[in-house]
């Protein structure tokens, strides 16, 4: 970790940081023998359980745009996206790891308010808290500099936009470590002809408020801005705020492997259409839904083009899973809802479209493509 | 991981990459169980061992120069650095992830050269089989694009030099997994008075070889152009360019921990100077080293600023250790050479300095004060 002061004083914040939430109990169970301070984290794994890892990148301007996500979100949305994955596994989390880097501004406090690094760590600490997970290490650096470059939007004049001058881009990448008991981790390459589909929550909330934050970016942000605690205004807001605050279905994918009720999972986290291909792809299968079972988000289903944000919508970060036909499942499972949405097909030859849906207005299935996930730039 | 279809397409060119040398049997013990393409890797841990993890960032413009750095070296340095992290707490490694967000022009060939992208992963694949590491998982991203910024000289006019038009950086993250022996792991919180200092290798070879890019960044670039065999060039070249292709010291740090050896350790990323002085804040102790022992890398001993070079210069990726006093060492382990530098002694009073120098010309010690690490921007 070659560290400039600039960086020091970023990575011994998160440590004072970290090492009070820590001392303060809020962890339960921590597996990390050694956390941050010395060139790796040691952590001691569960007898009888193995490893998990998933890595997921946030670029400001790719996954998120500092004008439209309050810092808390994009913390918040930060780890979740790396948690999303362990759940999408069965897994239950041990600990995460962090690399930031942020240009000068976003490290220094802003007219009196918090700085946006550590509004960006109230948001990301707050979910760790919520599922157990500790933050045990990481790197920091600055983030590259340019000149006369705009980032975010002049006009809702939030942090950092500036159109002239030298500035930079925040860039993170989360590392989740989690474990599951040896051999049983949900893979998605084991879905059977036959299987049922099922979704848990709702979809299509993510594309349809990032439609609202598109025609109104300052809205959420001021709220924001004015709400100090990070932590109540997320437990408060989480089910209507399904992209600036997704719930990651850790809950779910534990009880889903513990009672052996799954073939195969996966998360939503670039659509329906593009995620339900990955796992025919792995598995070898085609499958066929049918639209009028989608369990649709309110945000959405109050759309006309609500199909479109559920079939295609990125950023639910809900689990999609198959089990056996004979598999009896409730109907919602740690609280969440369960949705079946439809069936796994043996694969077809040739070039037939791997997918289907049934439409309510129409008599047969048609092909249904993948057409999730796209930037903010 | 959402995917648009440039990273789907660098992911996939990723897998199928690994998935051969795999196949080919280059890596001999292979802890993977799922590797690329599901949610998580999935990792087994042998018998009692605890789990050792390490993020590094390797961004343009802080930690290398597209100009200055041929691809082969920036996929090698990128991979070195967590490595040497490993090294330093005496761990055998187990497996790489690599988050990676590139601009568009740095994915495709370039006048019937292979592109960017296939030579930065030919410079770190054949350093993770030189070290028995697999590239397990990990992220891909389009890098974020700006307008009208300036990537590289015009003059030598490597790749992606651009003026105008819309471009980005070459962003990427490095994470390393290793193992070790429960309990055993060298910290570098464990130094204690008496102890004798050591280093690896020579020193101050890093940032000669840095001083001689900056005068003609072109010279090595071109040989790498022209070379296609990167691993042979690698090998071939490795001892004359510790800048460019720096050798983590993992045999040497197994050795110290299977011997017990070491009392604590830690690699020298930042320079001596400032990597000294974090193993002595961390196990509260000072520090006296002798100029006149310093290992100066040939590349160094030729330059009027030698000490300098070899006390602050950074990226030697050597190791820095302590032993008991009582403790004996042999001159070389693993083919690398040790060699004694100083003592540990008890922490001092008030404001005294944590770290003294004994210089040939000086009848007594001097303070030392870190100087270690400067970016590239």
């Amino acid at each position: 970790m070659p560290a400039s002061p600039k960086e020091r004083a970023l990575l011994s914040a998160l440590r004072s940081r970290v090492e009070r939430r820590a001392k303060l109990g809020s962890t339960g169970r921590v597996p990390v023998r050694v956390g941050i301070g010395d060139d790796c984290a040691v952590l001691r794994l569960p007898p009888g359980q193995e490893l998990l890892i998933t890595t997921d990148m946030s670029l400001e301007t790719i996954h998120f745009r500092r004008d439209w996500h309050a810092p808390e979100s994009v913390g918040h949305r930060c780890l979740a996206r790396g948690l999303s994955d362990l759940a999408a596994m069965g897994a239950t989390p041990l600990a995460a790891f962090l690399s930031l880097a942020l240009p000068p501004e976003l490290l220094a406090q802003q007219r009196g308010r918090p700085a946006w690094q550590e509004r960006f760590f109230s948001g990301l600490l707050a979910l760790a808290d919520k599922c157990n997970v500790v933050l045990a290490g990481g790197d920091t650096a600055q983030s590259p500099a340019y000149k006369g470059i705009q980032i975010g939007n002049t006009r809702t004049g939030n942090f950092g936009s500036k159109r002239h001058g030298s500035t930079g881009l925040a860039l993170a990448d989360i590392v989740l470590v989690g474990s599951a008991p040896r051999g049983r981790a949900l893979l998605r390459s084991t879905a059977q002809p036959g299987d049922c589909i099922y979704v848990t929550g709702h979809l299509g909330g993510a594309a349809a408020e990032l439609a609202l934050l598109q025609k109104n970016p300052k809205r959420f942000a001021r709220v924001c801005d004015e709400n100090a605690n990070a932590h109540d205004l997320l437990a408060a807001r989480a089910v209507q705020h399904p992209h600036l605050f997704p719930q990651p279905r850790l809950a779910v994918g534990q009880a889903l492997l513990q009672r052996r009720w799954a073939t195969s999972a996966i998360d939503i986290s670039d659509g329906l259409s593009t995620d339900l291909d990955h796992l025919c792809e792995e598995s070898g299968v085609c499958a066929e839904i049918e639209a009028v079972r989608l369990p649709l988000h309110p945000l959405a289903a109050a759309r006309p083009d609500a199909l479109h944000l559920a079939l295609h919508g990125g950023e639910d970060y809900e689990l999609l899973f198959t089990a056996a036909a004979t598999t009896r499942l409730p109907r919602s499972i740690a609280g969440v809802p369960i949705a079946r949405i439809g069936q796994i097909l043996p694969r077809r030859k040739g070039s037939q479209p791997r997918m289907l849906i049934l439409c309510a207005d129409a008599k047969r299935a048609v092909p249904l493509h993948a057409a999730g996930w796209e930037h903010y730039g």
